[in-house]
This record gives structure tokens, C-alpha cells and sequence, in this order.
């Protein structure tokens, strides 16, 4: 079993240190992640300039490899080639906020494991639902949930297209209720314009506002990390929305 | 009626130019678009610098904004203020390339649609199937298309969640049979690594390979294309693979 590590905030955040940690108790682990946050950088194929790769070492001194391409360029990147052994699983995370919602095509942490999942490789995602200001966080129950789930994902493999994202609750490890098996639920952005000038009087623009929140609905991914339970959503990298084929058909196409 | 037209080619390129010219029979336009080319750059929300927006031309003389983000941070940008009136439909487009199967997670003209449609206004992502080394392209009939495309959702609006993803066939008009409602059919991508060395002996990647195929298959965006048609697929922002939910409640949780 040879699992690959990546993140979205960078080779030297400890999220990253505490999954490759765990992921060593189930195989061999390659860890190669960007080298500067990616957060919200969405579904990347860097395909207008080159890459880099270099060796660094985490913090526990473990060897691993960066590059200046995004999540998903690490998985890329990792599977056509740059790492010779084959790979068997892809784990990415673990974020420090929750990815949920809408969030998902938006994430880097969600898109390194859509991207293994495109190449055949089972991905998963796994990210803690920490609110800003939390202060230093602890990885620790998250890395265990994530060995948990990747030792079931090896179990039980899973389908073609489909990966895991996981959220663990920013609790201590005796107050997380359990595991639910949840679907995607509703994110509630605040985003709003912060307009300022610079020093010469020039416009420009900061996309501000509030730290999203979400509906907590029995069920989803927002509803589950409420009550508590780490959520485990299956997603698709089939977007179809078949309950809407029908429909436009019955549009008027002649006109 | 207000449309936002966008691209992730970049304000100068001619398919946006065709779109805009043909959006603005429907009603008002205003053109956000991104100042350099973002293709399979994801889906986007900068928060880790600002943007700048300034006032550009089209090559027809006519009014256009640019801004140094993302395809979906024009989408953003615009619906947060930067345009002062209400935005009723988003097009996005015109991509040189098709955007079928897996290419919907990665592509900028799709994302920039899922950004309206997060942000509660109707979306469309249109692109025409050219493969590399076409020439000159025609955007005419793509555009026409788009209108087409663009008054029916005008007409009977989309529902929550849902854009469309069209793309069209790089035929003659008159060569063009039709339009075909679809699902998201199976890219094959024929990425490889070409590894060089730097005039310093340094290594770097390229992700190069061959230009992506696809399965042809009835009833899927890839094979209406193939036939010459027009491909029509609702894509829905909840990606949660429901029939997924059922299996993973029967894994072994408490181990």
C-alpha cells in the first residue's frame, strides 16, 4: 500500500505533518505538496509554464517533495511520473477549516482528490472544521479519523468516480459523537466587496466579509459537524443534474 | 434584462467578443472578464490578494471591464458591487475548446458559471469543440447558438443550483443537425510528463501528452459532438454521489 500525501496550505503546515504521520501506519507514504497555500484555488491543470520539484523534509524530519503547482498538479504530477512506485491511495488534507457545501469545487484540499479519482486512484479529502481565531490547532483526532476511513477505503476500494470528503468537528477526541454518512449541504456565503485606494489613488478590490456559515440540516455535511459527528460525504465527478434533462427537453428549440 | 458576459481567455479574445455582440439583442451587457488567459484554472475566489479592475474596449469599440482574477472572480467581483446594476443572467465563453466530461471541474468558463449559480443568478457556460491547430475560428454560429441557448433560460428560468454547459460542434452552420439535452459524458485525458533540465542543469516538468479525447457514447455531451450535434448539459452544484450513501453506512465504522 503506497499512499500519497498532499495538502492545499503548503508542505510546512501541520496539518500535513499529522496525516502523513497516520497514513505510515497503513503503508508506505510519498508526501509532495505545494509549496505556498493554495486555499480556494479550485481545479488546477498548470499546463502554461513548467513545474519545479524539490526535496524538503517535514518538520519531524521525514523526507518529502514541493512544487510550485497547485493540489492538484501535486497529484498530476505524482502520478504520471515523478514518483516512480505506483500509487494506491490519495489523501489530502488536513485543512483547517471545514470544506462543505459549496466549498467543494472551490477547494484545493477537494480538488487533489478529484484529480486522483480522474486518474483511477481512490482520493480522499479530509479537512478539520476550525473557525478563524481558534489559536493552534489539534490535528490529532482528524490524522486517527483519516487512518480510520482510508483503512476502509482499502477495505472496500470505491467506485469509479467517486471520492470521500471528510470534515472532523474541532473538538477534543471524547466529545466527537461518532461517524455519520452525510450528503452536501448548504454553504451560506458572506462575502462582500472591501473597496479601497492605493497609495496613488487608484481603485482596487479585496473579496471580504464574513466567515461562511451553513445550513444545519439533518443529514449534510454542515448538519453532522453541528451535532457534533464527523461527516463523510460520497461526491461525484458526474455534475449532471438529470432531474433537469426532462425538462429542457420539453423547452421550445425550434424558436 | 442585465447579462454579465465573461470568459477565461481573456478580455481581447474573439469569442467573447462574438458572444457579447450577440447577448447584447437579448438586453443590456456588461463585460468583466479576466485580463490574461486563465484556462483549467478552477474554480476561483481570490482571498489572498487584491484585484483591480479598469475599463478596456472590445475590438468593436464597444465598453468592457478586466480585472487581474479568476474567471469566477469577475463573476464574484461583478455580483458583489463592482457592477452597480442587478445582474439577471451570467454567460460564459466562448471557449475554443470543448468542455465535456471531467474538463468541467478544471475549466474556467464552466467555474465562472457555478459562480452565478452559487451566487443565486441563472448561469451559462458556452465553448466550441475546435481541436489545436484549426486556423481561424467562426464564433458566429456558437454565438448564435448561445442566444438561442440564453432566451429559453430567460423564458423559463433554471432552477436552483443548476447552470448549463453548452458546447458546440466547430462545423458550418448549415452542417450543424440540432441540439441534443445531455449528460456529462467520460474524457480521456493523454496528459504526460515531459521532464527537462533548466540551462543550469536544474530539472523542471512540463505537463504535456497529447490533446484529450473522449468516449462517444449516445446521450453524452461527447457524443452529441461527435454527431455533429449541439450538447445541452444541466450540471448541479451538489456533486453528493447519493447511491454511494447507502454502501458507506454498511462499512465497518467501529473498527
Amino acid at each position: 500500500m503506497h499512499i500519497l500525501v498532499t495538502n492545499d496550505d503548503g508542505v510546512t503546515a501541520p496539518g500535513l505533518l499529522a496525516l502523513a504521520q497516520e497514513m505510515r501506519r497503513l503503508g508506505e507514504v510519498t508526501v509532495l505538496a505545494p509549496d505556498h497555500n493554495w486555499s480556494a484555488s479550485g481545479h488546477v491543470k498548470t499546463m502554461e509554464r513548467p513545474l519545479r520539484v524539490r526535496e524538503t523534509k517535514l518538520a519531524d524530519g521525514s523526507p518529502a517533495l514541493t512544487t510550485d503547482g497547485a493540489p492538484s498538479d501535486c497529484v498530476a504530477l505524482a502520478l504520471l511520473g515523478v514518483v516512480r512506485e505506483k500509487i494506491d491511495l490519495v489523501v489530502s488534507g488536513i485543512n483547517p477549516n471545514a470544506n462543505i457545501g459549496h466549498d467543494v469545487t472551490y477547494s484545493g484540499t477537494v480538488t487533489a482528490a478529484m484529480e486522483a479519482v480522474i486518474s483511477g486512484v481512490p482520493g480522499i479529502a479530509v479537512s478539520l472544521d476550525s473557525k478563524p481565531g481558534h489559536g493552534e490547532l489539534d490535528y490529532g483526532p482528524a490524522a486517527r479519523i483519516a487512518a480510520r476511513v482510508a483503512s476502509q477505503v482499502i477495505a472496500n476500494s470505491l467506485p469509479e468516480g467517486v471520492l470521500l470528503n471528510v470534515n472532523v468537528p474541532c473538538l477534543p477526541e471524547e466529545n466527537i459523537k461518532g461517524i455519520q454518512i452525510t450528503r452536501q449541504g448548504l454553504r451560506v456565503y458572506h462575502d462582500a466587496l472591501d473597496a479601497r485606494k492605493d497609495p496613488r489613488g487608484r481603485p482596487y478590490y479585496w473579496i471580504g466579509g464574513e466567515f461562511p456559515t451553513g445550513v444545519e440540516e439533518n443529514g449534510t455535511d454542515v448538519g453532522a459537524l453541528g451535532e457534533g459527528y464527523v461527516s463523510i460525504t460520497p461526491l461525484q465527478l458526474d455534475l449532471t443534474a438529470y432531474k433537469m434533462m426532462d425538462r429542457l427537453k420539453g423547452w421550445h428549440w425550434k424558436e
